[in-house]
């Protein structure tokens, strides 16, 4: 049967890892999880218990922006958070981080026109643009830019638009106020769009993440239940549109998802007044960055920025390999630690580079780095 | 801020009649509920009461595909509904229909390719095509052709792939096995995709739905848990595609979605052993198709093919008006019911149209029936 060209998208390598390293399971190995980007955690339990009750209802369609509850909580939070005042009608509850994504391309972009990527970043970004026909430009960032693109990067590549991730993944890499000033700037000046994805805030650790609603209302701000609400089985997320995108939004959204899932969007409202556990969770990210930041160093891992935010840390292994996936390989295998290959994030650069992520327990994070020490140490004998 | 073209899609007229019947309500009008899509049921009592217990979960992410468990129940569904033997490999677990007509499009079709609808048809068929960047050509169909598209029509439009409905939306009428083969042998002969939608199988009446795949495995076939198993609010359907192509999903699914909500796929497992409760809807269906072909009729709508399957009247209202969309105003403001106008369905002659639906309960729709056959009356004279 005919397939398409723009559905050929590149396999996404962490699941490959995740299915060796389910296999070596099954075959009765431990494994440490330090490849997935998912907290051990789920929702806060008060919110479950408030959900349960909610299973007699027939939790059919919302209307397709969300909950009007869940939308004014949502503007809160910009209120608690950063200080912004967002109109709730400006909040579009969304299936996901990933369905939020569909919306914004589908808005904002038309066929093949071209969007710019700081690599490394989420792979899904690239392939997602690539599968709804749009044309993702990598632009290629260092480690002196602390891996964010510079809004220079706008007008040289001829951008419609520009993703930026702050804390990023995997990099954990933050965007200050100036910083995301200039590249709104930028996109304005050019006339592209910004897409500002949010989704590791909350997970910041020396430092407060901004918003890029505290720079200018011209963006769409991506976020997402997923990480600091800890719901990522959950799919639901949200968007913050400007004021005249709200109607173009909301016809796309009813077209294209009917609604998000109707029970994650009540687990969502009840998880936004569970600050005293999510905290909790934050303290354990909190503990597992320092011991990380120590171990890999300890273990020879030692070319990385420590992260400002998210649970990653990415870091230069060319010392040791040309070959990424392979050394992750053999520390999956060897070592017994689950890892991701910078090939996911960067695909020209990745191969000198892993992702290490910290989303798990400190004791799983404890072991993890003894193994990868033997390990090293093993390598180096 | 810029926004695309294609995103410019038309509004969901059925959405504004439902929000103006949700402000009749807010200030004190009774209103029966003609226009939604949805049963007035929720997911079967046991089932939620197995997802309660599963609550204490952490629920993460799935895998891309879906669980294995809910896979491998769908296969044998195909064996107790059809007796088609399907490789649970090539079932594919989505974000409700929604989510995998998002998949089907970006693994199926190139920027600007044309897709045939036969009209009237699910209007999300066209703006979907339309905002991933996609052509949707409109087939007119005809009463005499119970509203189905016919095979030369691929060859005609010169199509990359054809989209079929049976049971259809909004007419209720079925494809049987040789009017399925003619299309699937068109669309192979033209090298076209063939999508099959098979959401309102199990909701057949006078006869069995036949299903794509007892006609051949050259299609893609998308089903949700929304409509037989009355899980709308869930947000989760399936689809099955040819084995060469199980990958090319894999890959767009773990990059689009990460992976249907799992809380969801949990509750379609359980939802598929509870058909004594499920079959308990199908009997309220029944009863209300025989009630709304008597009733319509005898308030003046006479104009319609008795249908097959789904829950819908399609009914032919150009006796009294040019304007089905002022017409279903009348109706709402007069009468208290809420119904559809054709323009959803079919932009060119939907101004003739009205579609009735009984989804909901019995008592519901004798009480609509009553006041449209007052209405009615009261229009005459």
């Amino acid at each position: 049967m005919r397939h398409s060209t723009r559905g050929m998208v590149d396999p996404f390598i962490v699941m490959d890892v995740m299915e060796t390293a389910r296999q070596l399971e099954a075959a009765g190995r431990h494994i440490i999880h330090m490849e997935v980007g998912q907290p051990g955690t789920g929702a806060p339990a008060e919110a479950r218990a408030r959900l349960a009750a909610d299973l007699d209802d027939p939790l059919g369609y919302t209307v397709g922006l969300g909950l009007p509850e869940l939308r004014a909580r949502i503007a809160q939070h910009y209120r608690d958070w950063y200080d912004v005042d967002i109109d709730p009608g400006r909040v579009v509850i969304t299936s996901g981080a990933s369905g939020a994504f569909l919306l914004a391309f589908s808005a904002l972009f038309d066929n093949a026109e071209k969007v710019g990527l700081g690599t490394p970043c989420y792979p899904s970004y690239r392939q997602i643009l690539k599968a709804v026909g749009l044309t993702p430009v990598d632009i290629q960032t260092t480690l002196a830019d602390r891996f964010q693109p510079q809004p220079r990067a706008v007008a040289d590549h001829d951008l419609a638009g520009l993703i930026v991730a702050s804390p990023a993944n995997p990099t954990g890499t933050m965007l200050d106020h100036d910083e995301l000033a200039g590249l709104a700037q930028a996109c304005d000046t050019s006339g592209a769009a910004l897409i500002s994805d949010e989704i590791y805030h909350g997970l910041g650790y020396d430092r407060r993440a901004v918003s890029a609603l505290e720079v200018t209302d011209n963006v769409y701000v991506i976020n997402s239940f997923s990480k600091y609400f800890s719901m990522t089985g959950w799919r639901v997320g949200w968007m913050i549109v400007p004021e005249d995108h709200v109607r173009i939004v909301e016809r796309l959204a009813q077209n294209m998802f009917i609604c998000a899932p109707h029970a994650a969007q009540r687990l969502a409202l009840y998880s936004m007044d569970c600050d005293a556990e999510l905290q909790q969770n934050i303290a354990v990210y909190t503990a597992n960055r320092q011991l990380m930041i120590d171990g890999l160093q300890a273990a020879g891992f030692t070319k990385f920025a420590p992260p400002d935010g998210a649970f990653y840390v990415y870091a230069d292994v060319s010392d040791y390999t040309d070959d990424a996936l392979a050394f992750a390989g053999e520390i999956l295998e060897q070592a017994g630690v689950a890892v991701t290959p910078g090939l996911d994030f960067d695909p020209i650069r990745g191969h000198h580079w892993l992702r290490f992520s910290y989303a798990r327990s400190t004791a799983d994070m404890t072991e993890g780095l003894t193994r990868l020490a033997t390990f090293m140490q093993g390598r180096q004998a």
